[in-house]
């Protein structure tokens, strides 16, 4: 939620001598997005996105994200186009920082999701897996089950000091998740990072997917549980059945859940919830002097995890 | 530089039923407004900017602001134009805090001065003096020398922390300004905080002037001292007495400067130096937690501040 990098009018001016954009009207920073510094860009033709990657993003990862994006919305999948400029780049350097520029999404996020909202999401997050097939970068998960270890050795100490309870609740999870964790269901490109501030509404109709940031290779019904994570709890952090019929109904009828993906579902839900606790809770313990940024509350999952402890696939609306 | 208060799409659509502005199409939160919330709100038929007035504005002054931008605007000076809604109202209430919308204005601060960015900012600012004038209400300067005594109070303790000899310079520098201040050169309506990020040039030109929350009735003279700690220094913070010769020949061109506002000029920019050291003083030693800005380097000031010390007229090309 910040602008970590200032551009100046002469390195813009440089950095867009390259690129065929027309003429700038005004670039403002954006408050939002923790891993980089966002700019909107207006020139006389159109509205853009300047993205500036700070230090959070690994430089060796932006071929996947840049390329990806171009995938899919080439393919017509509803997502920012990376622009390029007159050599055929789509990422370059500004103000010492790897940068692009990406296409203007419009549409809004939605505070209160119905389960019409949710179905939409879980059409789209299938889509986006049919038409991320064939995409021809990998990237590992980095905050895949065997990343969660060194997270929770970095939280465990301080962690009742966030709640009482929670050393114990990620140590245990953690145990449970490496001896549960699914090994040979369906794989490829997921979101990873689905929340309602990354989907986009227009009229009701869902306009459009950004923040590919957390991208990579993993299970497909992973996405689908980090989406019943991020889609389905209320305010209060009770759990709405509704709703995650709907996402559920909505992904089905791109993409069909085989047996096992449902079976593991709960398994997958549980580990999701446990990877947002285990960021958010160091992100809580870790504010860095200077950041920009206010941190969520882990509480919002250990809630959720404490709730899927108890799950079957019956609880999802699936048998 | 943050979003303070989220708006929902709810509250948003709740708000804007009230207005004639278009389709909403996105809403983005700017990060820039250390008092305010900022959004970019786009809908199909402009660009505007939506307000959010947070703890660190007087509810009260709200219509000298507001009233202030309205009646520069319509008379043709650059600056945004509050928006009023379907029964005449510029100031309503979004998420529950007072909001507005004004007009979003075209262009970029620039980041390194030339002679001729100075004298387009010094005309500028006395066109705003003048075209002000016939404005009728009216706003006290909090931050007048009447306001300093407390500032110093609650930095002094703490000041050499910040750099050595700075609690001696802010209580002698106070001193002075007590003993020094004018009392009955010209006075107005004035800007109070032209710094480079608060004025937007495009195609070499100035296109406008924003952020008028520091705005306030005090002496003419007292903004163009302000210019000069804002315009006329290097990065490396040497003075540059091209960039002030040209502040204050655009600035004569369109008003005059009287022979006592040209004496005084010295001690206004001295006390204006002295007034930025201590706001940022005391922001840099009282950063709140959760604080979603990077507090600016009090030393920029004491640097001016001491450079002040040995002026006279002839040092801003003056005689």
């Amino acid at each position: 939620m910040a602008v970590y990098t200032e551009v100046s009018d002469e390195a813009l001016e440089g950095f867009l001598a390259d690129y065929d954009l027309g003429k700038v009207l005004s670039l403002k920073g954006i408050a939002g997005g923790v891993e980089n510094t966002n700019y909107l860009l207006r020139t006389d033709r159109n509205l853009f996105i300047l993205t500036l990657y700070e230090k959070r993003v690994e430089e060796a990862d932006l071929p996947f994200f840049i390329g990806l994006m171009d995938h899919l919305a080439s393919r017509g999948f509803a997502c920012p186009l990376p622009i390029r400029n007159r050599h055929g780049q789509a990422l370059g350097r500004l103000e010492s920082r790897p940068a692009a520029i990406i296409s203007f999404l419009e549409g809004m996020e939605i505070s209160h999701p119905t389960p019409d909202t949710c179905r939409m999401a879980g059409q789209t997050m299938a889509q986006l897996h049919k038409t991320a097939q064939g995409f021809d970068i990998q990237r590992t998960n980095a905050l895949a089950p065997t990343g969660w270890p060194a997270l929770v050795d970095s939280a465990v100490e301080q962690a009742d000091s966030v709640e009482p309870g929670m050393a114990h609740l990620i140590v245990s999870e953690l145990a449970f998740a490496q001896e549960n964790w699914p090994i040979d269901i369906p794989s490829g490109v997921i979101h990873a990072d689905l929340f309602r501030d990354n989907v986009f509404f227009l009229d009701g109709e869902l306009s459009g997917v950004i923040d590919f940031y957390f991208a990579c290779n993993d299970f497909l019904a992973y996405d689908l549980a980090i989406g019943i994570n991020a889609w389905c709890f209320d305010d209060d952090l009770g759990f709405d059945a509704a709703r995650c019929s709907a996402l559920i109904e909505g992904y089905s009828s791109v993409r069909e859940l085989t047996r096992q993906e449902i079976e593991l579902l709960p398994v997958l839900a549980r580990g999701a919830a446990l990877r947002f606790l285990l960021t958010r809770v160091n992100d809580w313990l870790n504010v860095p002097p200077g950041a920009l940024v206010i941190p969520h509350d882990p509480k919002d999952f250990s809630a959720r995890l404490r709730f899927f402890k108890g799950t079957t696939p019956a609880t999802f609306g699936l048998s």
